[in-house]
């Protein structure tokens, strides 16, 4: 693709460098930004900024957060004596777009996957530990995508917990061994935490 | 969907503006923008705003350009006297990729269309029969879409200039009538122009 100008060519080059974003689709992104008001382009390009700048960790549960501690940990209606773990912030997501979860959650940043080079040390399974030893917690229920790492992990935290008093549960398979959660549907997700199993019965099968 | 950070919400937003990008198609941009350094983040987003605000149209041909003039028209292996009538910067570029035209063009920001309240005073009809009447001109060739507006403006420009001596062409319909331009391939695309007719026998059918 020949473009007639150097600015154009960076900022095409800027969108292609998004996941799922070829040269043909940054280049329509692009001109679309043209025909804009400067001012609007200037907020698009300072709100991306400002985000990234000032976006968070919560200090408890590793959601993304404006603030020290997130909204959800925040919310006095929300149960504290549940966490939900989780690999990732799309996974909170779409479990809060259930509506049907009024506990907490804890974000892993990512799951054990000794072929990835990801080990326990790499997650946030030790501020997890801690928060089961020093909060007072009555359920954990692990709502990881049902693959062999999700099992790992699982397993793993499963067994630095045994001498806790907390019920550890998982989300009920009703989505298929190896499919992806974020993807499942509101109603799939929603049944599924409704119908979580106590771990045990569920690492033997 | 529930976004746990109003900062986060406001990124996503921000892309679900922009065409053909829907709010979970937003969310994992900005997720991936997320995980970058902040440098390159801030690189995307003041590459964006630089671009908006600095670049400019071509005095003379109405394409985008780093300078008052643009590559195409200040390059002195172009040929002057032939210029290519396209209604937007797409198909400019559409054309340049293909690597097989040398002339030069004039790139009208639309075309005739009094449904959408589009006239020849809305487009750069004015400063092309400027340049048609102050420039050796020896070829127009007309590159518009093949539909009803397309030829409708072909018409009203061949009207404005049929006292002028240079030759008038259009790409030939390669391109199957209702189609568009920017999408063909580089092969019909090429060919189309290199078939080029006389307008006069175009516009007779
Ligand atoms: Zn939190
Ligand atoms: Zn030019």
């Amino acid at each position: 693709m020949q473009l007639p100008s150097g600015l154009l060519e960076n900022a095409v080059a800027q969108f292609a460098k998004l996941p799922g974003i070829g040269k043909k689709t940054a280049l329509r992104l692009v001109l679309h930004l043209l025909k804009q008001n400067e001012e609007e382009v200037n907020l698009f390009s300072e709100t991306i900024a400002k985000m990234r700048r000032e976006i968070k960790f919560c200090q408890r549960c590793y959601n993304i957060s404006d603030g020290d501690i997130c909204s959800i940990c925040a919310n006095s209606m929300r149960n504290k004596a549940v966490i939900c773990v989780v690999e990732n912030i799309r996974d909170v997501i779409a479990i809060e777009t259930t509506q049907q979860f009024n506990g907490t959650y804890h974000v892993l940043g990512g799951i054990i996957s000794p072929l990835d080079g990801i080990g326990p040390e790499q997650l946030t399974i030790q501020p997890l530990l801690h928060r089961l030893e020093s909060e007072p917690v009555e359920e954990l229920i692990f709502a990881l995508n049902p693959n062999i790492q999700g099992d790992t992990t699982i397993y793993y935290i499963q067994k630095k917990i045994q001498h806790l008093p907390c019920k550890i549960t998982t989300i009920a398979r009703g989505i298929a061994f190896g499919g992806e959660l974020e993807y499942a549907d509101e109603m799939t997700l929603a049944r599924s935490l409704a119908n979580r199993l106590p771990v045990q019965q569920y690492v033997k099968g």
